[in-house]
């Protein structure tokens, strides 16, 4: 299953605030209707939304095509700025727009079209390799889980969240694809519940054995034994090793270290943020209360009682067993531990 | 306010699965009636449980006082045990229940009018003392609570969990009206999110200053220091001080206990199972996964993929600061300390 396609010249986006009850395609044939997909969470997921946003450049371009090339250039940066703004905390988003930026400025002897090509090409690359990472993500993370190991994961780490395949769920698909039984425990991840909606359906497709689960029974399911590993995604790792993902994640690896299970973090070297020492210089975006005081369309807060929505956490790197990435497996991840990936990548 | 009114005929239940979007009053003219409204949660929390368990018999037993004595006694043992077999992890239930045929037992020499008006006042003594007693922990629980507290509690506790005034939410009620401007974080309390709709909503109603946050939030305003204490209820105790209560209840615990925040159960000694050496031996209710599946009338969980739903979990006691009760409170709790409630109770 893949959430973004991509013809060349109109991107379409499954929508992932329906799912799974409607199956319901986005167009956005402008930079402003790749915005506001991405500000709307209609896709989400660190990698996934790098790649919308390389192709948002690439719909920018496009649009550009006619002008003067100094024209074009503070344009494109214009359209680059407008991506950069919908939404703070996964470094993928700066980091596929940078890799833009970069391509850009290295080619400036080229004419308009020429640039416009390298960009639509390169917006395409971006998605191939992101694939590709996944699958060494998958591949590296394997040797970490036994067989029939039952496996808590939070939020959507697959498919849906990546231009394919995924990253924790990269890991957990390799794991069921070389034999290994495992079944999953999906936190349905409130407030939007990507877990529930977009976990399980996943697996499901793929006849993974899941079973859904509220946020709060995780601590009780560890205690009872039902749980050997957590495994999760990451919209940005800082240099030494701390991990901003989605709201909850801090909360399992509490709970992991209270019981001696260990916690894992795949995500591709795109998620690594060197420029910051550590979680704390992390950007946390505060989402609209609304999306947790209404589910469904039905208000369950009183009107007038406040709700607060940190659409993230940070898990310091000591509550982090090992960091699983395309380049290699990071244990006990630190700043010297990390600085071995910054080589590589 | 009260969610449960009786003239001393018919048993009114506010309908809690409708709250806060309708206030809607379920007539119990019954056993059955009352049966069911516990089953389903329309009342709901241990004490209200009990209370209302207790009017269920003296429904019965007016219903039954035309029989003879011995039909009535065997008829209204049949009452009894409909009631109990109910919800199974609350032990107030049984408690009230218990109370209920100890009254019985101990005057089988009396008439069975007489039985039926001994009934009556005794149910309605169990609902007058639950007020009382939950004043009592609020006023034992004050000394624990420090000025400015920012108090995180998890699912309802209060007016609408007990007969008034509440356990958990008495305490905080108590701190309030002493002036000590505590400010409240209530976990939604997923499945049935008693916390989004029912604390926000009577704490709302007294003015005390709330904010609505998802069980996941919990561990991150945690460790952003915005906590100082938790404060939860309780739905069986046993004789360590391993303490059910609503499932997420347990990951609070673990989550205070790594940043160093007090956690409290506040529970009145009717919750107190000293038949039950530890935590291990209480059956944990497993309700239907649909109440995760299915919010507002809308799956989230795609057909097909199984749910589970303990509807608690159960804390160890090396896990609870403190037990505050009518008859005081347990610091560090275990099997020796508890027992003082024991010779109290």
């Amino acid at each position: 299953m893949q959430a973004i396609k991509w013809n060349g010249q109109r991107l379409e986006l499954l929508d992932q605030l329906q799912l799974p009850n409607q199956i319901e395609w986005v167009k956005c044939e402008s930079v402003e209707d790749v915005a506001e997909a991405i500000e709307k969470m209609k896709v989400r997921g660190a990698p996934a939304i790098g790649a919308t946003a390389a192709f948002g450049v690439s719909i920018g371009a496009r649009a550009g095509q006619e002008l003067q090339k100094s024209d074009f250039l503070s344009y494109i940066d214009g359209v680059c700025d407008r991506l950069a703004r919908t939404r703070p905390t996964a470094v993928n988003l700066f980091w596929a727009i940078q890799r833009m930026r970069n391509l850009i400025s290295q080619n400036t002897d080229l004419d308009v079209p020429e640039l416009v090509d390298l960009i639509q090409r390169e917006a395409q690359n971006i998605a191939y390799e992101d694939v590709e990472i996944n699958k060494s993500i998958g591949r590296n993370g394997l040797p970490l889980i036994p067989h029939n190991a039952r496996i808590l994961t939070h939020c959507n780490t697959g498919s849906l969240a990546t231009v394919d395949y995924g990253t924790a769920l990269g890991v957990i698909r390799a794991s069921h694809a070389s034999g290994r039984q495992v079944s999953v425990y999906a936190d349905e991840t409130r407030p939007y519940l990507q877990g529930a909606r977009l976990t399980a359906f996943e697996l499901q497709q793929d006849q993974i054995p899941v079973t859904v689960i509220t946020d709060s029974m995780a601590g009780h399911l560890m205690k009872e034994e039902q749980i050997d590993l957590v495994i999760v995604g990451a919209d940005r790792i800082t240099a030494n090793g701390d991990t901003a993902n989605k709201i909850g994640t801090y909360s399992l690896a509490v709970l992991a270290k209270h019981h001696g299970i260990p916690f894992y973090v795949a995500a591709p070297i795109s998620t690594l943020d060197f420029a910051l020492a550590s979680g704390d210089q992390i950007e946390i975006e505060q989402r609209s209360p609304d999306e947790v005081a209404i589910i469904a369309g039905k208000r369950i807060v009183p009107e007038g009682v406040p709700a607060l929505h940190p659409a993230f956490d940070v898990t310091p790197h000591d509550l982090i067993t090992a960091i699983i990435t395309e380049k290699g497996v990071i244990l006990s991840p630190d700043t010297e531990r990390m600085a071995i990936l910054r080589k590589k990548g």
